[in-house]
């Protein structure tokens, strides 16, 4: 099953507007070989998150991928030659390994995936690693939330969305999806136990928040921004908390974009905006595997891949993520 | 010395736009009697505060003022009659009067003043009361300032902005303060010890706040909004505080104003950006006076007056707030 060579997507070009297959080039180059103190990984799947729009433009939290350079992405891969003793041919590991086949590293570049028993391994994208901590972070730490509240979560149909729902759930809270198709709506109702879901793609989201949020809107754990997020600001109560996870709504924008129309609102009912990388939990994360892993294992929780085959599709597979294609977890299998 | 009537200005329109002195009327009924458990209160300050222009045009964190009544405001005055045993004729009590010379209230209305030996009267409006209580818990419990940290504040010449400075100064900060003139800059680097002052009227915001604030801005006190907050936004460190306490540059606006430009960097950033209304730490009151009592009495702190004689010219008065006319506390002597 070996490639006799590493294929790679490369970036090429910084993306103007929508993300295109154009900004990047497939090429190919030798598997490269390992030095002592470092490991060759075959990568088995490459996460596909809304971020990368970032990392591909222009420097942010990371500094934006040098044009000509492998394409940076999160990636889980099994370690085929290792030249360290910290770790063994075989294991599953997690690291940016980019986009490419194959990928020569340090270990302090990686994560040693424990194995899970009865866990297939995509569920370290569709539930474990960066997806898990930055729902189970974002939420309970920036979101501090309490039984009874109301919960409002965009891009409910996402791979964290649905997540941070699904804790809300757990931890009390009234929980309302926004998501963009009927079909997205019934699965956050019917199989992840949301109290409510709103397709704004076809209602007036003024007044369904307003019926959804009987009692005004305690935490929005944002990952859209846009018109979206103005609304939300309209409607929150005293001490709210809009925990800024992503504004994917404008990250494939041409112009400069403004911030939220309601923003005095955040002023008046004394609420707190809190941006939130889930790079920064690092150090915390085996706090929220432990219990992700617990309220999996108790069929509490859920998660779905959206998977898509060959590495070869990834850049027309990352678009899906910005025209609400997919459903839960997107990822490529290589 | 007293009037045979009380004159009071009545809110008759709701302002669109600036504050006009037509949105006000000027009227004068007999002076009331208090009944039993009430007192009549003698008015001998008002305090003129940005905030006024939300309590005329609509419901935010207090409703609106009803058209045809007596403007709400912030006073000081001295009880001329008591028919209640828990306020002495004589005390000086703070309380919301409103625009009028006389008051009859209920004692739960006010707050009796403490007799404050070799301190001013109106040093309840420029030092403590509302104005210190929301320089203080805005930036020390919000805020969270650091020694070695950058404080950015906007109105800093303004009767709240003056006193964050200063307290940010004895907090260890470095401290630029944002301003409309050259005289208000002078004043706050040559008498309240800020080390940097930008008239943005003249000066390249951007340069100038990359010069003043050379390692970032860490904690942002903002007091406009608008283009400054946008500029601002831009220059934040990781981690940054936004404290929003007013949002002066949009209160006359007759077309919704839009959020920041940079809304974005508070995610990239994880900054926090949190609202903020004084109202919420009464019961913490004395925590704040205690402080600045002390502050003051060791000639750490100043404050400044700019008052006007006459409530007959409080609307005029007013509208100098949003102009940028005054320097300190703006109140009127009746």
């Amino acid at each position: 099953m070996s490639t006799v060579s590493n294929h790679q997507w490369r970036l090429i070009s910084r993306p103007v507007g929508d993300l295109k297959e154009t900004d990047f080039e497939w090429t190919s180059s030798p598997i490269p070989d390992p030095a002592e103190g470092e490991v060759l990984v075959r990568i088995l799947y490459l996460s596909l998150d809304p971020t990368y729009r970032m990392w591909a433009a222009t420097d942010t939290y990371l500094p934006a991928v040098p044009l000509g350079e492998v394409m940076r992405g999160i990636t889980i891969g099994v370690v085929e030659k290792s030249r360290d003793r910290s770790i063994p041919e075989g294991a599953h590991v997690q690291g940016l390994l980019g986009w490419q086949e194959y990928a020569v590293c340090k270990p302090q570049q990686l994560t040693i995936l424990p194995p899970l028993s009865g866990v297939p391994l995509d569920a370290h994208f569709g539930l474990f690693g960066h997806i898990g901590m930055t729902a189970y972070f974002g939420l309970l730490d920036i979101g501090q939330p309490k039984p009874g509240e109301t919960l409002v979560v965009s891009a409910a149909a996402g791979a964290v969305g649905s997540l941070v729902g699904q804790i809300g759930k757990l931890k009390g809270c009234r929980v309302v999806g926004i998501a963009g198709s009927d079909e997205k709506c019934r699965w956050l109702i019917d199989d992840l136990g949301f109290d409510g879901a709103i397709n704004y793609k076809k209602s007036d989201l003024h007044a369904s928040l307003k019926e959804q949020c009987p009692d005004g809107i305690d935490i929005d754990f944002e990952n859209v921004g846009g018109p979206i997020l103005d609304e939300i600001l309209t409607q929150i109560n005293l001490r709210a908390r809009i925990i800024l996870c992503g504004l994917i709504s404008g990250y494939n924008a041409t112009t400069p974009q403004r911030g939220p129309a309601a923003f005095a609102n955040i002023l008046v009912r004394r609420a707190r905006v809190e941006g939130f990388i889930v790079l920064d939990y690092h150090s915390r994360a085996m706090e929220a595997m432990t219990a992700i892993g617990q309220w999996y294992a108790e069929g509490r929780i859920k998660y779905r891949i959206d998977q898509i085959d060959g590495l070869v599709n990834a850049p027309k597979a990352l678009t899906r993520l910005f025209t609400g294609e997919n459903i839960g977890k997107l990822l490529v299998k290589l």
